[in-house]
């Protein structure tokens, strides 16, 4: 069920992305959003390369804005305003992508959820590390991501 | 010293950036190019974040990119025409970046160029580890990227 807090954190995470001109740039949309878990979608058309499928970065950028995303939902459910970065990732292209692109993440453990805020609540400071992946519609990945975020906790 | 081969290659690649809707958005241009280096530029403006500094994924996209030109352009300049993909990468975000962008890429080792023309005129494919950093102008890595390219020869 979603909250009214979860529609204001929604509404702003849309408005950050738009905000932004390299991320507007791919057209990203929210998918879907439960806790524990962020889809994002972008056109193929936005994304697309030289040879007819999706650009190697914008797979790597939409997985990092969905694990970006769910990071930022998982504090702004809680409560808790923080900026949040990511530290490193590692990316693996597996097939080309020849439709939408479709990029989910989640945490690396459900546990890590309650280890960021944690974080956050007693130290001013968490990370998480998170796994993302682009799925074809036929269900095989297309590229996967693991990448460490870190969360500092706002003072305003 | 460049050839007019160079020129060539050179004129294809920014030709081939340009033509790509998610690269166009960054705004990319060649800095420099010498056997063995390739340094691509992009305006802070068209990357920016909503903390004012370069958003990350313009950072992977621009040194991803970077790599990409040096394995094509090295291909090139010897005479081997190739589709070019990266397979894998790793980045850490070290820095924020508050300036232009300037990413620098060169091989892992300069030896791994002449493996990968070896690869590409005796099997057809090669591949090679690139090494790529975003640097700021006082001289400090703002990011670090490693990457694994894949070069299969095109028979056109």
């Amino acid at each position: 069920m979603q909250t009214s807090t979860d529609a204001a954190a929604l509404a702003a995470l849309i408005r950050h992305l738009e905000a932004m001109p390299p991320v507007a740039a791919l057209q990203p949309r929210l998918l879907d959003w439960q806790p524990g878990r962020v889809r994002l979608g972008a056109p193929l058309q936005a994304n697309i390369n030289d040879k007819g499928c999706a650009f190697g970065g914008s797979l790597t950028s939409l997985m990092t804005l969905a694990g970006w995303g769910l990071v930022t939902l998982t504090l702004e459910r809680a409560g808790l305003h923080a900026d949040v970065f990511v530290a490193d990732s590692q990316v693996r292209y597996l097939r080309p992508v020849f439709e939408d692109l479709d990029a989910q993440a989640q945490f690396e453990d459900p546990a890590l959820a309650d280890t960021l805020l944690h974080g956050l609540r007693t130290q001013g400071r968490g990370q998480a590390m998170v796994q993302a992946q682009v799925r074809l519609a036929d269900g095989r990945s297309a590229a996967t991501f693991s990448g460490r975020y870190v969360a500092i906790a706002r003072t305003d």
